[in-house]
């Protein structure tokens, strides 16, 4: 298994905890999304949105989108699941997983940042001001509904601790409140987490 | 199962599609956004979040958020699957979704198209090229790849097909890839997909 990455990309890190959590052996390849290495044939060869994170399985197939990844991860290799045995409580797993996959983050992306910038002349602080309310707005419906004794839906790690850990990691500079970072605390206690944080990345350079 | 809908509701009519190719038994109830049903208290209490779709099982819970539900579906009504058995190949299918699901849909939804509106004084041109922007770019990354015979996957309806007629639906005024309309005639051509139209709701006012 081959995870292509970046260290800041929210998506890739989403799948780096998944790995981790679920002990696949797996390496870690950087696209150096900065220098432009996603644009380049090579890679475009393998993913030709020129997205990470994409991920080669062990027979040279490639898979696209993290939330499909996850999906084929937590059928393929169903050690230390990731989604309740239950049909309803893995709904509600997955539905909260959306709010950040869908409600959330694509909103917040910077390919959409860059396109209100350059085309709608927004500034900085218009920008950080539309970043801020999709966060407020996802967060606001998720910590009513979150159980976190510790983790979002109880003593196990699911889909969404896999998915809220990294929007909240991009979130700290605002308040977060406090059910949510109780969870990215008890989450950050584990060692499937701490390897998959952008800081730890061999392709860091924060 | 009673689901919560509302006729020009992109999400709803993915669910829509999905409870009749499966041919579950089922109540439609519709939420008027245009007038605020979806805001009023009895409404809040079975979503919080104000958002439809919402489906109500025959025991009484709800679940929220179409890809949820439309999982949850396909785990508890296995028949006419709508995912391929293997995995895959169910994660082709699920990267399509994700396209449609996280790359377009929630950046062209309304609420997004307000804020643009009342934030940064969009106006109605600028909307439309934002719209278009985001459709073009998905629906490249997706053409290319698509089976199209005649169904995204090939012979059999899959969730790729659930969402995308619905985001199609929803861009019929701009112009579509042939290979992308193929599929659309193609799956409109079903009874499944026919009653499943914003038209052919009975709270439609088009």
């Amino acid at each position: 298994m081959e995870l292509f990455t970046y260290f800041r990309s929210s998506a890739a890190y989403r799948v780096r905890i998944a790995l981790n959590h679920k002990n696949i052996e797996h390496s870690l390849t950087a696209v150096n999304l900065l220098s432009g290495e996603h644009r380049q044939n090579n890679y475009l060869a393998l993913q030709p949105q020129g997205l990470v994170p994409a991920m080669k399985t062990d027979d040279g197939k490639i898979i696209s989108q993290s939330t499909a990844i996850l999906e084929y991860l937590e059928a393929e290799y169903p050690q230390n699941s990731l989604l309740p045995k239950n049909a309803y409580d893995a709904a509600i797993v997955r539905g909260w997983s959306n709010i950040i996959a869908c409600d959330i983050h694509p909103i917040d992306n910077l390919r959409v940042l860059k396109y209100l910038a350059s085309e709608f002349g927004v500034d900085d602080e218009q920008k950080t001001a539309w970043y801020r309310h999709w966060i407020i707005e996802g967060f606001s419906a998720l910590e009513h509904q979150l159980i976190a004794a510790p983790y979002c839906f109880g003593k196990h790690i699911t889909l969404a601790d896999v998915y809220l850990i990294p929007q909240v990691y991009n979130a700290l500079r605002f308040n977060i409140d406090p059910k949510i970072q109780s969870i990215y605390d008890a989450c950050n206690r584990l060692d499937s987490f701490q390897r998959a944080k952008p800081e730890n990345q061999a392709d860091s350079t924060d």
